[in-house]
C-alpha cells in the first residue's frame, strides 16, 4: 500500500498554491458545521519517524479555532499505564461531540513499533489488532469521523532528515534511537506498517498514505481529504448504520419470568453463619488478587428498591478500603453526554489488582436508554455487540467480571416502595421518577430479558440474584464472587 | 503533642462495646444528614507505619454507605505525579459535596517521610508546610469539613508489630524498609511529627492523636471526634468565614476608565512585520521552555466581543501542538459545581514544559458568579485571597503565569455585537446572554476594577490589552508573552 503514493500527482507551485489555499478556507467553515451538528472528529496522524507528523499538524490546526480542538501525544506507557487494558488510555482521549482530536500518532505505533522491535509477540499483535478493529468500527457506528493518516517517507529521505537533525546541538535530542534502527530496518518495517494498514483499513475509516516529501504537498493532500472526509460524514449523519451480529459465545439463560422467586430465603441464623464466613474467605482473596495484580468489575444492576445498595455492601464490608471503589452511576453530565456512551465506563476501570463495584451500569443503554428515547433506536439495538466487544476487552486483559441482576417481583417493590415512603430516614431512596418506571415495569421486563439473552457471553455472564429475600441475595452474590475469584487465583 | 494520648481514659470494655455501638449508629444518621445538606467531609488518616490506618478506615467506613464515601491512598509520586505542584494531586481528590473521602496519609506523610530520610530541604519542607496550611483552611472556609487523625503507637508496640508481620510469609512484603527506619529513629521522628502537628495545627482543621494500641479503643475515638466534628460542622454551616488579608505583594494597577484606548492601533503592514517576528520568538522558545520543563500558565479574561478567540489563536499558532492545551471555561458542569471552585481548575493546569490557555478563568467568581449571585458575597469577598494563593502555589512550583485582560469601551462591543447579529457566519458568537451582560456593564466593570487591584500580585499581575484594534491587542499580547517567557529561559 506504501507504493499507493506513487499515484499522486503533485501539482505545479501555483496550482498548489491555489488549492491548498480554497482548501484552509474549507476547513474553517466545515469546523463551524462540525459544531453546530455535534460531530466528533479523530484525526490520527501516524508516519515514518522524522516524516513531519508534529509539523503536519501545527499546520492543520491554523485553520480551527483553538477552542475547538485538541493535540494528543502518547510515549512509551508508564508504569501506571500498564494497569490498565489496551485500549484504556486511547478511549479516554477520544474527543467530544463538536471538536476535533488530533493525535500524534496513537495505537498504530504502539502496535507497529513492538512488532518491529520483537517485544510484541504474534498473537498479541493480533489481539491488538483486533481490539483496534472494534474499537475504531465503534467509534465510527457512533457518529465518530475517523481520519487515519500515514505520512509516508523514502528511506533515503528518513536518512536524510535524520542526519540534518543530528546535526545540530538543538535538534539533536529529537532523534532516537528508535528512528535509527527503522532506518536500517526500513524494508523490514514497511512490511509491518503495510500489514497494519490491511488488518486496520475498513470503508468507515480508510487508511489515507501522504505523500510526506514535501510539506507543502502533504498539507494540501491532508486537507483535501479531512475536508472530503468531514463533509461525507455531515451529509450521512443520520444514516443508520448496519448492526452487526453476535460474534461472541453466549451462556444459557433464562426468562425473568421463568425465575422462581419462593422459597429463596435464609434464617437469621444461617445468614449470619454464611455471611461471616463468606467475608472472611473473601477478603483473604482480596488480598491474594491485589499481589497478583487482578482486576475485578462487578456490575449490579437490578429493579428499583431490589436491594442492591445493602447487597454491595456486604461485598465491600469485607474489601481492604485501599482497593476498591464504588461508581454510582447516574444520567450523565453533559461532558459525559458529548461522547461514546461507554466513554465514562472505560475511565472509571480499574488498575490491576483494583476492584470497580458498578451501582447501575452502561446497560443503561438498552434499558432506560432504550425505554426514554434517550438514544436512537439504531443505537441500543447496536449496543449489545459494543458492550459485549467492551466487556471482552476488559476480559483480554485480564479482568475478572461479575455481572448482577437483583431480581424482585412486583408486588415485592410495591410493599418497599409504600415502606420507603412512609419511613421519613428512607424517603430520600424514592422519586417520583421510581413511581413512573414502575408503571412501566412489562417494558422494562421485555428489554431486561433480551438484555440478558444477548449479552450473557461466557466471558461475562450475567448471574441472578433472587432477592425478595435480601439476605439471600446477598449470600448469593458474595458465593458466586469468591467462586469467581478462586477461579484466577 | 504525642503525650496527648495519656490523657485519653479507655472505658471498661462494656462501657466501651455501648459506646461504640451508639457511634457507629450515629454516623449512620449524619451520613444522610452530610447527604442532605451538601456537606463533603475530609478524613485524613495519618500514623506511624503500622498504626493501623487501612484497617480502622476499614471499620469506620463500615458504618457508610458504599455510594457515599471513596478511600484514596498515595504513594511516592510517579515520575508524572513530579511535574505537577505539590497540591495538584491531594487537591485533585478533595471530596465531592455530601461526601466522604477517606485518605490512608497524604501530605503530611509526604512532607514528614521526606524530613525523617532526609530527602527534603527545611526551606522546602518550610514551603510545602505554608501550602498545606493555605490548602486546609481553603477547604473548610469554602465548607469542607477536614478531620485529622493521627495514629499513635509507641517505639515498642511498633517494633512488636512490625516484627509480627515480618515472622509470615503473607503479610512480610507490607513492612517497608522505612517502617524500619522508623522504628529505629523513633525518638527523631517523633520530634518531627511534633513539629508538624505544630505547624498545621488551626481551629477550623485541629489534629486529633488517637491511643491506637488497641483497635476496638482506637475506634471509637475515631468515630466519637467524628460524629463530633461533622454535627459542629452542620451547625455552622450557614455561618459565614472571616475574610483573610491579602498577604503577598501587589502591583501597582489602573482602574479601566483611565486607560486610554485611542491611538492603541496599528497598520496592517506594521502587524504583519510584527506578528511574524514574534510569533518566530515564540517558537523558539516554546521549545527551550519544553525542554527546560518550565510549566506555562496564560489566562484570558476581558468583555464579550472583545476580541479573546482570534488572541489565542495568534499565540497558538506558534506553539508546538502537542505542548500547550487550550481550556473553554463554561458554567461548571455538576460534578464541578459539586467541589471547591477551584478544583476544576487544579486538574487542568498544565504538567512541566507545558502550555496551558484559559480562555475564561477562575476570575469567574468575583465577576459572573458575583453578579449573578452564584455564590454568596463571602464567597467572593473571599476568593481575592484564594486566587492569590492558588496562583502562588503555581507560581512557587516554577510556573509561569500570565494573564490578560482583553479591553474595548461600550461602543466598540455595540458594533461587534450588532455586526455578528447581521452576519450569517458570526451568530454563533452572540446570545440573549450577551446583551443582558451588556446591560450590566457598570457593575461589571466596578467588578473588574476590583478584581485587577486586589489580584495584581508582582508574581501574576494583570496585563490590559488594548483591543480596539485587535492588531494591536494581538501584538501586545505576543510581546508579553515572550517577554515573561525570555525572563525565565
Amino acid at each position: 500500500m506504501l507504493e499507493n503514493v506513487n499515484y499522486l500527482i503533485r501539482p505545479e507551485k501555483e496550482e498548489e498554491r491555489a488549492r491548498l489555499k480554497a482548501e484552509q478556507e474549507k476547513l474553517g467553515v466545515l469546523q463551524m458545521k462540525i459544531k453546530e451538528h455535534n460531530v466528533p472528529v479523530l484525526v490520527l496522524f501516524e508516519g515514518w519517524g522524522s516524516s513531519g507528523k508534529g509539523t503536519l499538524i501545527g499546520e492543520v490546526i491554523h485553520n480551527i479555532d483553538p477552542r475547538f480542538f485538541k493535540v494528543a501525544t502518547f510515549t512509551d506507557r508508564t508504569e501506571e499505564e500498564k494497569r490498565y487494558p489496551f485500549l484504556h488510555r486511547y478511549f479516554a482521549t477520544i474527543p467530544e461531540a463538536g471538536k476535533f482530536r488530533f493525535l500524534d500518532s496513537g495505537w498504530m505505533d504502539e502496535v507497529t513499533r513492538g512488532a518491529m522491535n520483537g517485544t510484541l509477540e504474534p498473537d498479541e499483535y493480533k489481539k491488538h489488532v483486533d481490539s483496534i478493529r472494534r474499537f475504531e468500527r465503534s467509534l465510527t457506528d457512533n457518529g465518530y469521523v475517523v481520519i487515519k493518516f500515514f505520512l509516508h517517507i523514502s528511506e533515503k529521505e528518513q536518512k536524510k532528515r535524520l542526519d540534518a537533525l543530528e546535526d545540530s546541538k538543538d535538534t539533536k535530542w529529537r532523534v532516537s534511537k528508535f528512528d535509527r534502527f527503522q532506518n536500517k530496518n526500513y524494508d523490514k518495517c514497511a512490511k509491518i506498517y503495510e500489514q497494519y494498514f490491511e488488518d486496520t483499513f475498513f470503508p468507515a475509516a480508510p487508511w489515507y498514505i501522504i505523500d510526506a516529501k514535501s510539506k507543502k504537498w502533504a498539507e494540501l493532500q491532508i486537507l483535501e481529504t479531512m475536508n472530503q472526509a468531514i463533509e461525507t460524514a455531515l451529509q450521512n449523519a443520520s444514516l443508520s448504520v448496519p448492526i452487526p451480529q453476535n460474534m461472541f459465545p453466549l451462556a444459557k439463560t433464562e426468562k425473568l419470568a421463568d425465575i422462581p422467586l419462593e422459597g429463596k430465603e435464609l434464617t437469621e441464623e444461617e445468614y449470619r453463619e454464611k455471611l461471616d464466613s463468606l467475608q472472611a474467605e473473601l477478603r483473604e482473596l482480596h488480598n491474594r488478587l491485589y499481589r497478583k495484580r487482578i482486576p475485578v468489575i462487578i456490575a449490579y444492576e437490578g429493579w428499583d428498591a431490589a436491594g442492591k445498595g445493602g447487597n454491595i455492601k456486604r461485598i465491600t464490608e469485607s474489601l481492604d478500603p485501599r482497593g476498591y471503589e464504588v461508581h454510582p452511576i447516574a444520567s450523565p453530565e453533559p461532558h459525559e453526554k458529548a461522547r461514546h456512551f461507554l466513554w465514562r465506563f472505560w475511565t472509571r476501570m480499574p488498575k490491576t489488582g483494583h476492584i470497580a463495584i458498578f451501582d447501575r451500569t452502561w446497560y443503561g443503554r438498552v434499558m432506560v436508554e432504550r425505554l426514554e428515547g434517550f438514544c436512537s433506536e439504531n443505537d441500543w439495538k447496536r449496543a449489545y455487540n459494543e458492550i459485549n466487544e467492551f466487556e471482552k476487552e476488559l476480559h483480554d486483559g485480564g479482568a475478572v467480571i461479575i455481572k448482577f441482576w437483583v431480581q424482585i417481583d412486583k408486588d415485592t417493590q410495591l410493599a418497599r416502595f409504600t415502606d420507603r415512603q412512609n419511613t421519613p430516614e428512607k424517603q430520600w431512596k424514592i422519586t417520583d421518577e421510581d413511581w413512573r418506571n414502575r408503571e412501566k415495569w412489562d417494558l422494562y421486563e421485555e428489554a431486561i430479558n433480551e438484555m440478558i439473552a444477548k449479552t450473557s457471553t461466557v466471558y461475562a455472564p450475567w448471574h441472578i440474584l433472587e432477592s425478595v429475600d435480601k439476605k439471600y441475595a446477598r449470600i448469593k452474590a458474595l458465593s458466586i464472587v469468591v467462586e469467581e475469584l478462586k477461579k484466577v487465583l
